[in-house]
């Protein structure tokens, strides 16, 4: 359930408010020489700071306890763990009885009988998205392929040059907004992905929304291409390289990377905690009431997310390079 | 690569123009008995017919060589073989030099060496979904919710009424198009999905791209939330059972379904194979050349496909459903 | 539950008294030519023939429906098939009510709720060995490793010359005997083998008692080298090749193949079935009663299942094999 | 690699000489209250102390960082984490240039290529064990059955009361021995175990065999059942709960729990660290040469196993307990 991957596997621990959040990487190659820095720089880019984002500021300072010896990669699962700091926990009492909209309260109290730790949204939280920046970052290091992200809307915002502005107002009105991530990997290889429910666009789909608040992912296009013919739609190969001259299929075809530049475009959802007053079934009182949610949180998470994105595909990629390695 | 699923598990196998094609269903509750007919049913459903669908009709004729005892299922793997019959290979063999605009030919050719079965589109072929409606099939009867689906948008109609006088102009230009479907699941119950990477969405997330042609997945409202407040995308209680007033979140909170309908919107690209003249590259004379598909096809795959992803989805669901049980 | 591996990976299904047994192997390297007369060899050193095994015969021929193009594997799953023909079901309606001594009669009966297949054993026959044959028989043709086994012990006779006169007598008695089989692989390269739990030995531990009737697993000396001290177990490394001087460790040090053979020992127990009256509990009449078994059994399975067991370990190190290149 | 299991689902991390040992248990039933002092317990029990044990003493304290809120499992992955702490490195660095016989020095060496830890064994260390008794006792806690274990040889002593006057002796030779151990669950019930490969014995086969330094796996009477004949192997139900008089088949029929109790019987080898001088190949001066194991060890690691064992036997159990849930 924790776990993501084969060859190069991932196992997630932690919730928002205990001790610790970490993850075990399992099969990065043996005598990998880690650059930490990125790593660090990735966590950074993860970090709140900028116009819509949340006032708790983590340090995300890691502690890797084995897998590494004489700075390199020994072939052992790296553990990497992340104390909790800055943890206020008074403030969520209440979620017993008052499901937030929006948020995974009510699921998880039937799920879990009621013994979830429902602080700070428990392991539901998107603190649990750092040690996947942290593998994913090394991922990354293990391959040959470049990775970058940007934001292409929030809110109703196109122009991200608007955006602090934008922002600023968003959260004067005790809003939130959502948004959509485009992350891109260059320098393709053909041959990534392995039919039939293995396939690269499979695989980066159940990583994509596997990290909250995602709930719309595309490859390539996407639902815009709907009104599209099959000959526009379609992409032309232009040499034995397999260059297309478009890149509607956005990298993939048949589930395989095609050698083109992988493209996936990603709908994060409205930040559900708001500073509004909002109403919700009070589960004490069994009646509508109306609440506001206490807590720090973030504007427009979306900001933050992409770098989560990115790696999180990394994490999809060295698994998968790895298994198309097994059969060469 | 060619299995899905845990406690509900299917194993696929099979190639457009080999023998036969099949699926390995483990994990269906023993004593089951099984509607055969609502099998063959929801294989008549996949089946071309209708306009804009290919004139290759096969009969779908299956054959259950295991699993199965006195009309019950035996809790030993089902194995469902179906035969192909109406296949006509003469078509393919340019397709070694000359790979398809939109499909797999290209990269099943690195991938495998060349050794790939590429007549019909081998492994990437549409007609290994078949197997995969026939185990939906029978998962949709393993469990108690009610499943449906509906097109939204076929290329650029929205009118589903107009929808033949539609695909015969599309046809007529020897072009194909697109579509969206919406697969929507009633009765559910709360608690089902695994926290962080067997999410209910993240698992239908997987298996929706595990189809061919799909390449846009959204939970509930989608890309379209991106312009939403958080006030108005976020779902409030209405009840002690969890009902919420609208369902932007589709049916699922924090990857765990909510009670709620679960509601997923599906993109399904134009079909590859057009009529009209097409330019790729060939391989053998080192240029771009003009030419055209050969064999028979869908002006709109979209049309057929909607029990695919309605029956891939039950499969994900008869999975999680058991999962969650185990808990209990 | 009924797949085995990861990177090759098998799907077993059927009955004995059904239609059909078969397996679906996915991972074979694609353009492997595969020889299947070799394939027919290994079948026909698992079939009867010699004193002390069953009369029932099936010819196991074999079809090949998919994953096999112009005689070379694609690289899409392999589906075999072999049909039950020489199938006699009258004799055992009467298991339900008294379940068999050393069978799993009793206890399938429980776990599936009445619901199993009973006939001839069900999914728990030595039957379903027969595709675990074939599909090791393809494991050996993609390894670079030299495969045998031989029978070290059969009942209380070590001498296999007198095996025949030996096993006659037993039969005569009504009785049946078991065994002891050693797998040896040659030729092995150091390297093969994922610490921590799909470690060589682990992994070919589960894939031995996978096999019905094995009780008991040895890798090199085994049990008998209790009595050993360290000094005398220890095997000492000559060479920089790995080679040692003795082989108490069977080929494995610390889960991993160190180039020196693969000794693998294994207990076969006695043929459950034998030809004697012996008593169970009625659980009709509610009390212990006589009774005989039917049907037609050997008296010395153990003869049967060498190339089994050898061809399993195949399996083992195919799938091992490709999960040690993945890391180059 | 580092994981087991499926629902109930352990992931290992960490290497004898570096930060932590640690282990990530998925699973757990969700308001399970954990008696951590029997956790603590079941680790005493694996520490040294007794005649012919190693003086490296680690007090085991360990660190829950995660997955417990208010005394209860929260249905999220608990973390477990043991520092290193009596940790003498100094011994190791003539390691890498002449490979102790019984080791996995070499194979490690070979298979990651010089990068590995090889400090104490590194990430083959019997003091990965720790972790799976922790989470093997948090195991037992969830399950209704009754766990032993007790030891049945050791060297060629198979009189427990003359034990530490024989291990004295073995060890003033500067000797090490083995032994074999047997662990036993009692208050079974029927219907634990999946056929085919997910078969209650190929489990405990495929666990045994991943504890360093087991060779050899019997359920019930093992090899020494080679010389019986059948009507003497085969278990006779008494009654309708499943009893029989003898358990030859160590509680398992056709891969499930019978309700009899479980009986596994395992081989510990030599402890291959011996104070004696031994010769080994010496890849520096490509020769073998006499060297001496440094460092601290045990005389018989047998004598700590079991604890080991029998926890590890309850992680398999847990997980297929679970899985059994799922289809009722």
């Amino acid at each position: 359930m924790n776990s993501f991957g084969t060859l190069f596997k991932i196992t997630l621990y932690g919730e928002s408010h205990q001790d610790a959040i970490g993850i075990v990487i399992d099969g990065v190659t043996p005598g990998l020489k880690i650059n930490w820095d990125k790593v660090r720089n990735d966590l950074a880019l993860r970090r709140p700071g900028a116009v819509g984002t949340t006032p708790r500021v983590e340090k995300d300072e890691f502690e890797v306890t084995s897998g590494i010896f004489n700075g390199h990669a020994t072939g052992s699962p790296i553990h990497l763990m992340i104390r909790n700091e800055n943890v206020i926990s008074k403030d969520y009492t209440h979620l017993r009885k008052q499901p937030r909209p929006g948020h995974a309260d009510y699921v998880a109290s039937i799920k879990y009988k009621g013994f979830q730790d429902y602080r700070g949204g428990g392991r539901f939280s998107g603190r649990l998205t750092a040690p996947i920046v942290a593998a994913g970052s090394i991922a990354k290091q293990m391959l040959p392929f470049k990775f970058s992200h940007q934001l292409i809307q929030v809110g109703s915002e196109t122009n991200m040059d608007n955006l602090d502005a934008y922002l600023k107002k968003v959260a004067e009105q005790g809003e939130s907004v959502g948004g959509i991530v485009e992350v891109r990997v260059s320098d393709m290889i053909v041959g990534i992905g392995e039919p039939m429910f293995e396939k690269l666009d499979a695989k980066i789909g159940q990583m994509m929304f596997s990290i909250p608040a995602v709930k719309g992912v595309e490859i390539g296009t996407g639902f815009s291409g709907a009104t599209k013919f099959g000959s526009e739609f379609n992409d032309v190969y232009e040499d034995a390289t397999g260059k297309t001259l478009t890149n509607h299929s956005g990298g993939v075809s048949g589930g395989i990377s095609n050698g083109n530049d992988l493209v996936i475009k990603v709908f994060v959802k409205p930040t559900s905690s708001i500073g509004k007053s909002q109403t919700s079934f009070n589960l004490e009182t069994q009646k509508k009431e109306t609440f506001e949610v206490g807590g720090r949180h973030d504007t427009a998470i979306v900001r933050r997310v992409g770098i989560v994105l990115e790696n999180a595909i990394a994490i999809v990629l060295a698994d998968l390079y790895l298994w198309s390695k097994a059969y060469l």
